[in-house]
């Protein structure tokens, strides 16, 4: 359970909103698969079009989605007239992103007014087990509609 | 020019080779435009497969390219027998990838034996003029093959 | 509880002994708190002399201080025969360095042979309240005395 | 030459006022050598009480100070009514701090209403020859004073 309140209850539909307008997410055959006050979770599958030169998914495609998923994070605690952009990230690769599932979390650590610093994780799932391919840390941006 | 001098003279025909083994760089219909030792260019399009809600490309596609471009022009750089991975990134998103075509350029900014620092821009254009979208840096590390 | 283990079984000694070569720690006052393997906490109190202007600590001083937490977390887990040089971090700074006493936790995400991914964190504490002020991710690197 | 125009023509005088503000800048007997708009050079000698445990400069207070080149490089471009928080930085360790004397250089890349992004370079000098040592990239955030 996360402890941020939302400034806007409808928060939960706003996010899944937003989710749908992201051609790129659609692409990765990324989905939401949980949603709580300052925190997004996205699962997405092995993708042979993403690909790079040994079969992994490539970092950028990992960090497109964990990069939603931070960015979600920090809108679901946005105000109803307000979005967010990303102003910048730093991602650490730990391990090849080596599976047939990814699941990519988004966090809010400090919500501000104007910016918002979130951590994002990646777990890649190969046969059942799981493991740590990526960590993020994010500056998300609230600017209006 | 760069002052680099690669440890291997082959290092072009290599770099190409690897380029070619991306099947990322394929669906972004990404395609180098100059190799010299320790700086590469890659060129990529609009696709609308990869925008995010607002109609621009997704920052994370954006990433993956430069990523690709900072990689390879460390990989210009190393020896026959070794590879490069990324290790980490930190990208600046200076303006919102608003273009019908984009410039990558990836640049060492100091070559190590083990560990290679490089900076990364990325240019969007739009009707003939430039504008500066993107700013990474990043490092990468010489594996053996 | 930490579930690393480490290398050297001397590991307290040796990261103690390490510390206390590093004249930086001595001028800030910084003082270790706790070793565990993978984790150091280092305390250290409002100096005047390393403030900015508005009579906070300089972020720069805090993250000294957070960067060798960092730094000798992974030294708990290396080899007698090996160092950690810091390779690269990535420093949000979440609010004013303001307060009469510091802590930093430096803690491995991801301990490899070569590199190791560390997250730090610093509160202030100010008249028994705390405050999370800076977050940290890290690359250090293990390299033969 | 930059191609910033400032939009307080008396930023010279209000950087150097800035500047003498910062305690940890005396401390480390830090002296501007330049400022032109979205442009500062800072230099600062060897100081064995801000050493590490090979003697050198310790990071930490390295990236101090180009934190604070970049912070005034932004200040330079600032309103009369506004000063400048450092947002976050990311910095590459290039070589070690070693040197007689040293040269931090911060440079506004994105000049933005709210943020801009800034690059740091530091170079170290020991007996008249020059070594890169540190590369930044950082935000800058400009708040009412």
């Amino acid at each position: 359970m996360s402890s941020f309140v939302p400034a806007d209850p409808d928060y939960m539909a706003r996010t899944r909103a937003a989710f749908a307008l992201q051609a790129m997410m659609k692409s990765a055959q990324a989905e939401i698969r949980s949603i709580e006050p300052g925190v997004v979770v996205i699962a997405f599958p092995f993708c042979e079009q993403f690909t790079q030169q040994h079969g992994y998914m490539h970092a950028g495609l990992v960090t497109a989605i964990v990069d939603s998923a931070c960015g979600f994070a920090a809108f679901t605690l946005a105000p109803r007239s307000n979005t967010i952009l990303t102003v910048e990230y730093k991602v650490n690769l730990l391990a090849p992103a080596h599976g047939q599932r990814f699941r990519a979390t988004g966090r809010v650590v400090r919500a501000g007014k104007t910016l918002s610093v979130c951590e994002g994780d990646v777990v890649a799932i190969q046969d059942g087990s799981e493991k740590h391919v990526l960590r993020m840390l994010a500056t998300m941006m609230q600017v209006p509609l």
